[in-house]
């Protein structure tokens, strides 16, 4: 879920026709998936103007959940995502079959995302990406890379942390916190208090932590539901903030 | 959080002294650690009654978070918890330094392993140790690990999933809903329709197949937050339903 | 296999049932297994009184290797497990389909787990069980678990070294020593001198060293041979000195 | 996507920028990196317009290695990826340190990428991005992901496959390549009769399993040569085509 | 392979001065290890006769083991092997500071590797070298991959199973062992009735699955005694039926 | 590709036999493969001659391709190889289905292992194999196997690094060499600063560092191009040099 606290022009022009059909296919089931990548001819001349956008995100997911009744609560959220973001992001989308959920899901990642911190917001999304890199999850990757592009007004930030984060040029701050987060998420019984250490040495309070596990598990957690689901972030999300 | 519907009498006499502490550990700071181990004598005599039982869950975490204020609505669920179980579990007692992540930690937990599903409540709490298994994760496992006791009655299943899901003889229902938990654990990007299409030939619904993958999500998330702050299970939850 | 030097009441009341069908299991050919757990009720009312325990160990393996005759050495020896334990450890009932092997199986175990060294009993059986946990081997864990739990009169050590050796609070000779048996299971070939250097500076003589290494070399076999033949634990060993 | 592919012109504008400093940065030694990301502030303003775009490339490698003399072959070449491209990649400017190492790579690459092969270049790109997701390689997967954009004119493709190539829509015969190519990155030592009989049934030819197998194992190289020299991409592919 | 196969009888002629100081070796304390590698010259001349051979096996072990007390059946058994093999193995030079360590540790070997089995003592060594090449012990590889060369007569077979047991060309019921022999070493938690199944189905017998499960299992253990130990092999093996 | 500046008297008798026969098979296509070994008698008896040795490599791959026309160039190349050592190395029969393909593989080889560099012959054979044991490389832990057994008049240091580089005793200088090669083949993506770092300490150049990256990434291209044809070496080379 990519925050920005302005609309994007350009996204927002192109979102209704990626994000509306991503909101009807969970009601209407399985769409027909994209046809496969034609065989390239032998030699391609690069296309001068971009092939009208093939929509990634139709179904959302590849289980068939009927979107459910929302409350006032959860239709104004879905509201107020349109008209800032242009669409809503896919996650919210994929959640909508049950309200409950919905609203457990919203609850928790706003309060870690949003909600006060001694990490910045591009640090939290920072974590995010590097944990989504360690799973390769597809729809973190992109929704969150996206986020961190916005962020850091550094495009080829976004980059480093999907690809490798170790090519990042980071202050020690960010480098520890992203060992740390990568560790806890690839071999998370290996944690101790030397690496609790380190990220007090780097700076980081006993608050500061928890911040920092809560949002590397939280997206343990995100990536988890994401890859097991098939989902797909709204195609919006590939351009922006390049 | 291994939930019991009716307060087990032993465990409840010896919790308060293994429960209480804990509370008061997190607003004390660091508390003591117990002695290591001490090198047996070459010839130990077993002893013929248990040893005076060392609190292994203080402090409950290894972040020097004080407790914060809690809601009416949090403060009533710590002394439910007291009152059913006969202490609180220190999962929460960890949240409790932000109300504000306790509720919604709660939230989210409660849907899930509570809430209504096409997984009974022992299913989702296999996933959990199967998960947490996999992870080798501490708290889980022991807090979990005693659930699985409780609800199915059976203790040795209980170690079966701590030690290696494969050894327990599971129905094909149940095998086919723990190999796809963990496998999500363990390689989520190598989750593919394959995997969906074994679940629903084992019986679960395209709704079910969410609740296996938010379940196995949720603990991916908890064992992280769990192994990042040396999270230490109540003392008590060892002995319960052996 | 799990000695203890005295019977323990509890347990041996419970045993023969569980022991016994084991032993003749092996004579019987394959035993029916138990029905899978089935699925739990909405509701679980947690049963007062514990189920009359399911015995886990029928068959004893899952190889149908009838049992051999027996030398009078291996007849006395069984016959003091059952005076001295209550039950014959089912490691045993497995190889005793061919009384050389048992033979060359039990003199190997006595002399490691037994025999002079400068490592306490209860030390040898922390490494078996911190070794089984890396392979994740049911029968090691639970008969070497029951033991660690008996030597050191402290139950949630037992847990620890089956769940994750790094959450205990050990001595830092004990978690040297843990850490290169864990090492040496998980990546022999990256074993070398600084790895030994640590156990010297831990206070390990060269004849330490050589014990630690073969007490982990040992349980790297048993794990597989007990993964391999599906070896069950005595039941009884789940209830012990918890 | 609304902001997607320009026509390269637009790159070619800013790439002179990038291009040209990298090739100084070779005999000027080591530049100054940039700096690292700052700690955002709490409610960041997200940027009307991009920031000025920051060089990543300087220096191209971490290795001092001054540009060494070019044959005519290599000038001329160099100047036609100027006047084609709009700028030189960078690895050949890391590999011009040594005319005869230059040689060798772009005769062994442009015989694998642009020779005649059963398979499209669509393909061999897909190939050198599938590989270079397994071993992480910030340096290709940002060249070759930007080379899938264009062959395919399907940026989204381009993200998959740095992502994780399961999630792409692929025909049997382009995913059955890729498994192919992934697995041979991943264990080289378990690739048998069955994997090449996999290929074949997917409708390669024994020439085609011999190009998908070199392909898979140039870039093999060349994510290893790219990585132990922290090799920077040119900053201009990260916007082509999207 | 013109060298290859000569008579054990020329290995014995070199012998004495490789195992001979190996005996001493351990009594003395550690020796010099022999100098590192030269820097070869630019233009390196291939030696016309071979060098004198460079003993490799001194010290035996790592670890300062003082030799200890032969039993007359081990020392029997020492002189034993110095007359038809023409040394001592130095796996029983490395257990002979502790004669009931010895006397355990030959009994179960020979037990294993020349008892009564279903498998041919050739396929015993196949095992064992597959196990160790898993474990990338460097003792075991020498003497078996020695063992696999003489029982077969095939020197090439030995450098497959030391190297990469998949691509010696096997029967069905050869690879089926190995299979299960080297999954059992990397993966012992995930063997299950499946896979004792396709052994059946390759036609070996519960009680071979047994023998195939033991071997393999010993080498594991052997092969962490001596990685633990830095166990050298007698160099005599090396050249042996080439 | 183990180049001797000698004839190998002993192995070149044996060549032709072996090599001739590599030559006529991809050309008559698949060449029926060897018996799998025989299951051997309960009591082999060790041949006391050698059995006739078996061609280990016909066909040379498993891959049907034709022989293509060879340049004069590559021609006299072949004939070169054949006239100092007896046969030509199999990589390039291989590579002989297309003349293009061989040339680039046959330049950029030489540039490598036999043109100016800091490190010596010995020591870029040395990478090949580490690397090559890292991913269990029949053919070149085979054919480079014997090239380090050559260049080092060292038959034990080809096994120690075809088996586990570790156990050989090395100067600091090529224990870091290979420590890096290794490090880089097993995780590239973790290669940083700090491993360059360690080679400049140990007395590496800039230059070098680039010569142990390509080397080990040429090798991590040809294993995988070895892999996936089951490309096999010629027999020959098992017998060399030891």
């Amino acid at each position: 879920m990519g925050k920005a606290t302005k609309p994007l022009k350009a996204a927002s022009k192109a979102a209704p026709s990626a994000a509306k059909p991503a909101l009807r296919a969970i009601k209407g089931g399985k769409a027909v998936p994209p046809k496969p990548v034609a065989k390239a001819a032998a030699k391609p001349t690069v296309a001068l103007k971009p092939a009208a956008p093939v929509a990634d995100d139709v179904p959302v997911i590849a289980l068939n959940l009927p979107q459910g009744k929302l409350s006032p609560a959860m239709t104004a959220y879905f509201k107020k995502c349109q008209d800032r973001l242009g669409f809503v992001p896919n996650v919210l989308v994929a959640y909508a079959f049950d309200n409950a959920k919905l609203e457990t899901f919203v609850a928790m990642y706003n309060d870690l995302m949003l909600g006060d911190s001694g990490l910045s917001k591009l640090e939290r999304e920072m974590i995010a990406v590097a944990v989504s890199s360690q799973n390769r999850c597809y729809y973190c990757l992109t929704a969150h890379g996206a986020a961190v592009r916005q962020y850091s007004s550094n495009p080829v930030l976004g980059e480093h942390l999907v690809m490798n984060y170790r090519v990042a040029r980071l202050s020690k701050r960010q480098r520890a916190m992203l060992d740390f987060a990568v560790k806890l998420t690839a071999s998370p019984w290996s944690v101790e208090e030397g690496d609790r250490e380190r990220l007090r040495r780097a700076g980081f309070s006993d608050r500061d932590i928890w911040d920092v596990s809560a949002i590397a598990g939280f997206f343990n957690m995100s990536n988890r539901v994401a890859s097991a689901t098939d989902m797909r972030p709204n195609t919006v999300y590939h351009g922006q903030a390049r």
